[in-house]
């Protein structure tokens, strides 16, 4: 019979449960995370049947008394798993009834396991959130503080992969960084929508023996209570909306390690991954591989997609890593700042070309036109951008004078750039504080 | 030469291309329906150019006035698209040339195509998001408007399509209410991060033409302006979260419809849709088939997943159907009470079994127990389990009397749930009230 | 030095590595299933290295024998991991040279670590879809078996979750067995495709030391060589199959599990799961719920949408159970004949009762119309379908005659789909003599 | 009364439809592309039930050249749709009965909706298919004809993005060209299983009047039969299959462009994509952007995960335009040998120097750290890898000998690389032979 193997639903069953079915149902081996926090909700709850007259005083001290027992073994190392405990919470209640008799039996009156199930999962998730929030923050500092140190060094600024405009480094950072600060953002809102209480909502109908809900949110710290028990014991929005984050901040950064990986290569030999963040190769004695970035870029797939609990679990382990590991190579990257000023050649300046044009009167799409002559003229001639003589400028456009000449200058080009957000120096400033302000006030 | 045609990047192209990739590369298509939010972008940045001297007052008058002229012609569907207009900001700039001649070509200056399309797209999806919110609270308020007309309906609650315990028609209701109301949430932050100004950021590098982006902010009433010019017009977060919003809400709507469609069984016979939101079959002259469900169904498998541009046009539109058509399924839906009242079972009153016990003073896993014995002899006997004898209960348990026949009353079952977001009648108004007060609050 | 500490790319590194990018990195915990096939593939590279002259005889044979001590220690269980060992390849090597000394060194010679990876996931992946193979294929003749015994029994068969027409039982089984054959058929062709020798590919340029890759081939039994050395090591089509595979047969078993769970509730009574497949409810005792066709269904989000090496050994494992579990299901579920018999009812023979007045010469479209016309007065007068007089059916068309009477018949109505592929018992018979055949040539 | 508005079930609804409702279920938008088939599929059963007695001769006749007069009205653009044909299936059968009046409603005896549905998308695909094989065959060419013509010559192999071993340029295009292959074989597969006829399937229960399906079969040319009607008109695996496939191919087509993207950039500028395939910028006029590269990878998003009959209309189409635009990329691409051979460093024959220590005789192991040291003298002192003295190598080893000079040869390095599937001229001649038999195979 199989309520002698002590199976929670015991009493009515007279056939044997097919064993692979049995292992296909157990979670046990993922769900062991959630031990400190089960044993937390317990100990809520018997203070809630307690309140309500279903455990003696007498009754609810043994029953905490032997939760924190069996939450030191689990501290320790010692609890040892029985076959049938198939998930924690079943692990936890048995040994429960191993130290304390019979009483623990009173522990489950009126709470159902999705109850109890999402309620750890919950409490699990806000202390989770918590630790990314501030793994986060953490980046983004070493970012913004980069960023503010490096503010002069200039170098090409990319789009479809085709150098574009000369652009402050501190401008690619501030980029990601900013990136980041609406990954923060949501987070926060996540965890909003996570410290809800669901505990006192049964199976569906609800709880029936006047447990008081206020009273259980009060002993566990959640922000509201869950407003209808059919809902509050079905829902996992907030796992979907936490997997959600986990992606969109893992797109952003693969993005960064993306880029990271272009300018470590050889062809563009931006900046140098620090040894503690490369890998070599097997074979080939000479090769220095970004094995970091290209984890951070793989693990974004693996992060995408992902639907259910166990997810939550292997999903918040990458994230801690990859936060960390993103900011162990922020923060040993190497720049070459010779390569990055080399790298700016004058066909990025076509635009500033047409602008000096702008600036006499012509309309753009006019001056659009003659800088794109230009650019042509030199390629056909194979010379760069600023060796056309005025002479030759002025066969595109008449309005090309001496003063032509003052266009040719990166640092002159990115200062430019002042309006809020562009890559002028002042500008750069302004984003390093938006930022510091927007981290300050997200950890307030 | 490609620049006869008339294409922005002109001036420098000599080969022709290929037709088959301008088909690919042109998004006129779908994205038509930004031609007002083009128009309105277009009017706030030529006022940005004249503030920074690049238009002249009366300039910028003969652009404004050009550029309601398109507007007006697009509204009237007298708008020619020609076969070189490959997207929407083209279409409208080669018009705008064609209505008011060479001053049109003023309007791009320091603007970039990427700046131009994702200030659009902003605009669009702000007025969208607004529409869906509206549509969502009227579906909820219909649904709350329902639940309290209905709530002295009882009806079996299932899990895992078993019946479980009486609840109240309006909890199952309410059930999927409270689930819209966090959509209805979500949806509110997903229009906050919308409400950015990107406008001003150029290619990638800033507008360097000292366009006043705290003006274009004001004209274009957004809430913010974004922090850096290269995230400005490369991220697309706000596009993301939309798109998994309309997930999670589908998700929602779809599990509404999956239960409906179950009630609406010849084997459940709970509901029965409208005409209005059922089709027939071409075969089966008897069939009344619950479409409206199914294509709620069937559609939430289409806004999974989708991550593009033409996915915000199509998605916005399938969700404003589907709330729609929710709204009317729900307020036209016919119950069966007497099949309701009918399907209500002994059985479902195991759990107040074990918790007449339980208040008799034995452990709530022991009276689980004893509960099922009770089940498991009814079956073997085969008679219901309000019919089993007080003698023969008490071989199971001493401690059941007389008094349990005040068990069998599924009136009395459901009162039990007086605990906050429980089935009894005062946890039902209670959630109903809190509902109202939510759409109150958030449409503040 | 990082060479000090035994990593297989040694003598360059300088810095330390960031330990949570090693752990990171580290892919020891899943691909330990790796460490059969990975000695085999050892084994058959250390004869190709004897071949070309690069091992001598000797030497050859100290490392084979150095490899089946190793394989022994996994086998018995006896196998130690040290913590440096952050694949199985490492470990295996490591542990080779603990065994035999210095020439464990030469093994590697002109292979790759990515040659290695690949040929090991090719030689365990042609093994494991051989298992699944042989479990799908009991599962699809427990079915066709179960089809055979119960052919005479009927059945409302669904559109749309509302009674259709009368259908065998047979028939929807064997509906879900076809489907099952296409997977079966299917893991044949991933199996070809998978069987392909990548060994011999080195890190990209291929292997530059006149190793024999047929004789490679023959020693590991594979159908076919790699074309490109490039491709080879870098290609993942076949786990991209796999899972497509596995996505598509889960689709299949969740989609059978989805009837069987209706068509077990209480409501349509037609099926009862065997208690080795059920589970109970920790709250209610008279809960018994279908855990095992729940689990099918669950387990298919699962499998969707998984990309990398680790999900082929999770998805295997996935496969494996739910295919037991299936075939368990299927064998032990009871059927309720009765029950099945009386949820016949008239009004699933309208169609038959158009085809009667086609049968009289009337065209489709019009009998289908009068078909509906008499559904809808026997809904109106509140009688079954067949309780409208002669008199009445007359006012819809004057073709009815006495013998209309002749289309009340369940069992004569299901005789008439007799085109192959119907619910008739012959063609009953040929979908299970076609699927048997089937079977007989997929396992040839 | 619906029944007045034309529609197919008529006869017994009496609600209204919410218009809503209505142009949510309509498809006509997008399965207009089925016009041919579903006249060539009705023109087949129309034979079919004149074989079963069920039209005259005569009424036959009058069907099929009502049927032709639709088709030449489709094809001529004359075709007018009305507001109620709300798919493909009703307009063409309401204007046959404008054409031949009621006769028309003779038509769809015994034949379902989802029969005809699942038979215009077979035969739709079915000639897809066969258009999108010879597309990719045209490309595979391309690719194979290109790499013939220039075996000769190096650049260099990457791996992690990082300069990894010289190969041929021969040898990068074939490693595409093969993935391409494998795509080729499984799209044949996917044509076999969309080659099988469900006609005769009715709505679920089969067809019941007799008609013959290997008629059917013959004249719609279907290389097989469905074995169950149930499972005919639900089963839509070789959507999946085929949107599988297609993504797949996408997969390979994106990583070729990826690398094209890079190898065009100008930090690399080995390739130089035709005018043809570039556009340029709105604001930037120097810019010339890879777009139909970008489109290409792009376009891979959008296949991905798409599961309904809209996504095979829409992936064909962009399935279609990426082999052509992909094939027209290959054949115009202008390639920079110089720049090729320039990129080739002496760190890139690291490996070769570890293999001139194991011919000396030492391990590999040994002689991979052994050349890691020289790698690492090198960047100390700042030289290239050959520069180092034979005095400086023999401090690493005393196996160093003058003979170490014939180390530094790209072309001989390659020329190792004669292992099958290898860079080697003989193996890069080999598989091109093994591509054009493959292609030659297929198209048999």
């Amino acid at each position: 019979m199989a309520s002698e193997s002590g199976k929670l639903w015991g009493g009515r069953f007279v056939g044997a449960v097919d064993p692979i079915m049995e292992k296909f149902n157990s979670s046990i081996a993922y769900d062991r995370h959630l031990w400190e926090v089960d044993v937390q909700g317990s100990k809520a709850y018997s203070r809630g049947l307690e309140k309500a007259g279903l455990l003696t005083k007498a009754e609810m001290d043994q029953i905490l008394h032997g939760l924190d027992k069996v939450a030191e073994e689990w501290a320790q190392g010692t609890f040892k798993l029985s076959p049938n405990d198939e998930d924690i919470h079943t692990a936890n209640e048995r040994r429960l009834k191993e130290l304390i008799g019979e009483t623990a039996g009173k522990l489950h009156t009126g709470r159902s396991r999705n109850d109890q199930v999402v309620t750890d999962l919950r409490l699990w998730m806000r202390q989770n959130c918590s630790k990314l929030s501030a793994l986060l923050w953490e980046l983004i500092r070493t970012m913004v503080d980069r960023a503010e140190a490096e503010r002069d060094v200039l170098f090409p600024g990319y789009t479809h992969l085709q150098r574009a405009q000369p652009i402050r480094w501190s401008h690619w950072i501030l980029s990601h960084a900013v990136a980041l600060t609406r990954d923060s953002e949501r987070l926060l809102e996540v965890q909003k929508r996570v410290n809800v209480l669901p505990l006192g909502s049964g199976a569906i109908a609800g709880n029936p023996l006047g447990v008081d809900r206020e009273l259980l949110q009060a002993e566990l710290n959640f922000g509201a209570i869950t407003l209808n028990s059919m809902d509050a014991t079905s829902e996992r929005d907030f796992v979907a909306e936490f997997l959600f984050w986990a992606s969109l901040c893992m797109t952003h950064l693969s993005r960064m390690a993306e880029d990271l990986i272009l300018y470590g290569t050889k062809e563009f030999s931006f900046v140098q991954l620090s040894d503690a963040y490369s890998t070599g190769s097997s074979l080939m004695p000479q090769k220095k591989n970004p094995d970091s970035l290209e984890l951070i870029r793989s693990k974004a797939g693996r992060v995408f997609g992902r639907e259910d609990k166990e997810a939550v679990f292997e999903v918040s382990d990458t994230m801690s890593a990859v936060l960390q590991v993103a900011t162990g190579v922020i923060s040993t990257l190497q720049i070459h700042r010779e390569n990055m000023a080399r790298a700016l050649s004058p066909d990025m300046l076509a635009t500033d070309l047409a602008y000096y044009l702008v600036r006499k009167g012509m309309p753009f799409r006019q001056a659009h036109e003659a800088s794109g002559k230009a650019v042509f003229m030199a390629e056909t001639k194979g010379v760069a951008l600023n060796q056309l003589s005025l002479k030759e400028l002025q066969t595109i456009s008449p309005l090309f004078s001496g003063d032509v000449s003052h266009v040719w200058d990166y640092g002159h080009s990115v200062e430019q750039y002042a309006a809020l957000g562009g890559t002028a120096r002042a500008s750069v400033d302004w984003q390093i504080g938006q930022v510091r302000a927007l981290l300050r006030a997200q950890q307030a």
